[in-house]
């Protein structure tokens, strides 16, 4: 049992970092396991909402997992690969498009019910979101997959500054009028710069980055901007980690403080990671 | 061919209207052909974009439409019928609010790309809207088919303020945390009261209420509110017209200045309403 | 006849000027037949208001044209000219005040009338124009003639945005505490480049600047900056238009986007520079 | 000589005063001897800037006299008069309009001069006053005689806010479109009433209200309304002196603090009613 | 030792407190061992800064306890005694005064180094507290003792505003220009009051108000306004917890929300009444 | 006998210098004489609340004076002395802050009495002053006595900018937590820096700088800042008289307009020096 003096000090032990973070943004990439378990789900919106009333301004980007796959499936849409990429064509963005929206709300639905208020965007939303086509491998084309063109924060910011919580939907219109499918990770990093944001938190499913993937133990809890290629020379960071550590070097390199690769399995990854010394997962630092 | 003269003198003419309706709110439920028909979409877009910059602030309410139904068909979502009313089980549910937050973001895009900038809200967003549990005939369970509890406008008129128009999907949240489906007249209804809003415009595939229904130049263009008990009892408003009616009754009785019962299928029906005379439709006055 | 629907069309061709003027500034110098012919007048004021209306800021600065000569008949003063410039003693400049006065309060009047909110100031309230003696060719002393010296906006801005349209009267005071009066084309450029007005136009009493004087058909629609010595060289621009196109210079050189010299005798000729494309009169273009 | 200790304490004794009127409205009819003599004048004015810099709001609402008189003879306009009132017709009219828009620029120069920022409006300015006909005795018309029938006080309220001194000329139009002249005095009564000012000064060219007209000794300083009709009725208030009276009445039944009649003869009458305890004139008091 | 999970729990835990209690006002009344005990006042100033940087308001009301006593002894200072009470000569008061200024940026210094930014005030400040004389028993004269007559809480609403910590000392000015030395508690209570405050909490050297004072467990740890008369008949509130309870009760009337009597030598138990369910010590309640 | 139009004449004598001072800030050293005497006092808090009221902002820094020594003697406190300087023990320190309180609070109530809004803050509120340690000359210590190391001018701004009259304690918190008491002249200096104030004034009890000591009428009313190691070389400029002058180059340095030192012991000295052409005292200037 915990005292109810205990419970004041561990209160008091948050006050330097509710300090340090005070009117600071913080854009959290959403995704994983922590979009799935539905105690992890609850534990990462009362992180959301307990940061908006300690005066820290919470942006939730989100991806959409496997609930595209799964409805893609039921609605019988095959996909063709290229370079292990698959081909967005207009039927499966609609499916898409139509699956992150869904997910958003009840994202926003779930920060209502714990106290805070959410408001879910898109990226179609004001131009927040303009993309342009991205092409794969071989500049090969493969649809309506896009990249960050611009990031138009204005209402992004309007959002903040009333007291809600902004919940993106990683969906951009291109010049042509079509609708691109963007990485959320990438969303998540341009959103962070755009919106000069303290601090980028990425929920993986894994600890973090492993000095020796087969040891749990040998988490790499900082890693610097110039030892990167280093690492990826030696595999260190490899696979989906690339992008993800990609999207922490351009925030920084945008002016994002710090950057944070978090296991988004642990309860509470956020909170622990904003409000202790020790942090938890892989810091990209400058 | 109009002669530059002619067109001032028309832009001119507009001038008291624009004076009439300047810094008033519109809310204006988007549904039926003018939703589906791709010269009928824009012309509705330019409609309410130009609203927006005379100062007039426009308001958008849409349904969802035979969409849905077609989704729910590819899905090989069988629906039961009580009273001829579609019960709506979670998994309906689901497909609704996905395509109605698609449509949503495909309207937003399309103001956006005839120079407006929209933004789409579902009732869930910052509570926009919560819901209770309506019954169907004889009290039967029909589902998560919801009426408006409540509005919240805080969100919906920030956005006004800050120069957007706003777009709204018919869902709202329960207090038990449901989703429900609410039919979108009556949220637009409900919204124009919560809003303050001068005037409610109702699109629909009809002329309006005509006196006979086989005469289209039969059309009653005011019908009051104290003769409409009469004009049911005698057919002249009957199936579908009828809980529009009682929207646009509704919202005079919540204040709204004035209520319309438009032919979407009129290009630039909305412009033509405000910015003429004569109007078009059934307007239902106090 | 023209239909509703054409009417709504030219409505919505409107809206791509609506947009781009959107917000701005637009000093008009209103002077000649403009100011004397009933009917010109009412759609000058109309043309005002409906700019003030859809969110253009115009500023009207007006002349004093034959009525000061009228008015200085009746009062038996006789005037000396010095190289065809009427010399400007007390007496004269008296009435000269007394004549702008009344128009200016009378063109606040028809804008009020036409459902605007004028405010008619002269270059002494709040010390908005000051000015300095201007000679007469040779050095003459041509009495209280002045140039302007300096514009002070902060009134003239206040009032725009407080929603007014300002109406101006080109008399400034002196260091030396003298009414000066100025020539209403340069107060005009002055105006434009002190409130950063997006364009500046000078209502005259011919179609614009004709390539051949005899031709109507020769209109030059657009004059560049640099063309504009040899087009005087050649006798293209001469006599009243050469003070005209040198306010437009200056006008352009402060800063203004777009200059116009319009024909003032042809209805709503503001409303069809604004609102049209093809525009009318001659544009000195950068 | 006054020494610099002697000249503190007057600065000093002035504190109750500043204090007491700190950020109060005051209005002044400004006309007679103080308009015309030039020491006079300056005094005026230099009270007037002196007021604003010290917190408290000058308003001067001016009449314009023998101007108007020697204009009408300059022109040879002849007037008919009506049980001793002018008939007012249009020709007549202009010629006010004319003379009072000169003299008000002149008010405005001259506070200018002294340091102040004066912006001169007439009743025509954003629709300040709306006027409607009056009749003369034996309900004759007497033409563009008008009366007071509303006050749109927002335009000078801006002004004010923004640290200008409004100087108003009595001319207002009526619904009919027409000009209308006004007395000023009560112009001044009704803009004290709609600007709820604290004090309604009036400047005239005798000492105040005398018991004993042939005893300049016999002035009284206070007379309460409900004393006024027995003075009337002595003969004690008479003539001119009526209208004045009854225009201090209304603006204390309009929430006026005090109203007062002062000798504008004596330089700085109006720095002495506001800074010293003893006042001068007669004040109307409830 | 509690797990990083653990202390995440806890800081969740401290949610719905921090919600409930938002941008409300808290007023404490800080004296006896809270103020003396080094830890006590470390634990003390940290829940002041805590609470501010989670959006609630507290404002310190302070007295002075023993030091006062120490310096009038080493001044030699004696004082006479009426009733009990110590009769408030003004070498004293000056006494009194200084310590308690003395005592108060000792608290604002604290408050700072905890990495809040405090503002020390008297009653003196802006006319915050004026006084009136209030009498001994027997309405003997007991010298500069004072009752709080009025609060003007501009100048605290602007320090809360601006993100300060006010610190007020319990001395105010009365109409006789003396100062006056007044009990802190009852400066608390109208404190409370005049700020429209939630919560007013009083610490105390005592566990709160004992069903039986020789039990520390019969705790009474809630009492409700119309119990207190018979509570103090059974003698259960008697000596010095008379008047805290009075001004509970007179804060209550005035319409603050609760109101506390907490045991000051519990670390933390601000805190622990403001983010526990249980809290602490008596509430008086209505 | 000063007549009323003498008076009159006086207060519009005025006008020149309130135009001057309009907005600005004056910073004033208040100690010495004017901080004893009655009728000083008076004069300068009647200048304080004149300034304020015209739209001049006052700022005061005091001394303790005369009142540390006393209670230092009354408590038995006795004083090393180290190079003629007083060494500041933590004991001393307490008694130098504690009269410091009351002088502040007093000259507070002094204001409001006079009609002003004082506020009395000493350098530790909201971190106003932090200070450093100050060595005595040889490099000694001397004990608590600092020097200003930052101004934090906020709440000094928040507090002028809502009507306020600050008036500043010369006392600072160092980064090791300790109370430093710093010269006040050397605090009115930095503290006008920090505020951009327009003017500094220093009240001593001499009649200024004396081209030669034993004779009052060889005031020098302006000394430059580079004439200045002359007359210190000269023995014009000696003693105490040596830092105040440091001060005010500092002061010009830092960007204020003009620096004065003034005879306190003069009547109403601030307002003769502010408010006529002469000024008395001895102007440092650039």
């Amino acid at each position: 049992m915990i005292s109810p003096l205990e419970k004041a000090s561990i209160l008091v032990e948050a006050l330097p970092y509710i300090k340090k973070f005070y009117g600071k943004t913080v854009v959290i990439k959403y995704g994983g396991h922590a979009m799935i378990n539905c105690e992890l789900k609850q534990a990462v919106m009362t992180d959301l909402v307990l940061m908006k009333f300690v005066g820290i301004n919470p942006v939730v980007v989100h991806g959409g997992g496997p609930e595209i796959t799964g409805m893609l499936k039921r609605l019988g849409i095959e996909s063709q690969f290229v370079g292990g990429l698959r081909v967005t064509d207009s039927a499966t963005m609609e499916v898409v498009e139509m699956v992150l929206g869904k997910l958003n709300k009840e994202i926003v639905a779930l920060i209502n019910k714990f106290g805070g208020r959410g408001v879910g965007l898109s990226g179609k939303d004001a131009n927040l979101i303009t993309a342009t086509k991205k092409l794969g491998a071989g500049q090969q084309d493969i649809g309506l997959v896009g990249e960050v063109a611009q990031i138009n924060p204005q209402l992004v910011e309007t959002v903040i500054k009333e007291g809600y919580i902004p919940v993106i939907s990683p969906v951009g219109a291109g010049e042509d009028g079509a609708t691109y499918n963007i990485n959320a990770d990438y969303v998540a990093g341009a959103m962070a710069t755009a919106l000069k944001a303290d601090k980028l938190i990425i929920l993986t499913d894994v600890e973090g980055i492993l000095a020796d993937r087969n040891d749990k133990d040998s988490l790499l809890s900082t890693i610097k901007v110039d030892e990167i290629p280093s690492l990826i020379e030696r595999g260190i960071i490899q696979g989906g980690m690339i992008p993800k550590v990609e999207c922490c070097v351009k925030a920084i390199q945008g002016g994002v403080n710090s950057t944070h690769i978090l296991d988004g399995r642990v309860p509470h990854a956020i909170l622990l990671e904003v409000f202790t010394d020790k942090g938890i997962g892989t810091m990209v630092a400058p």
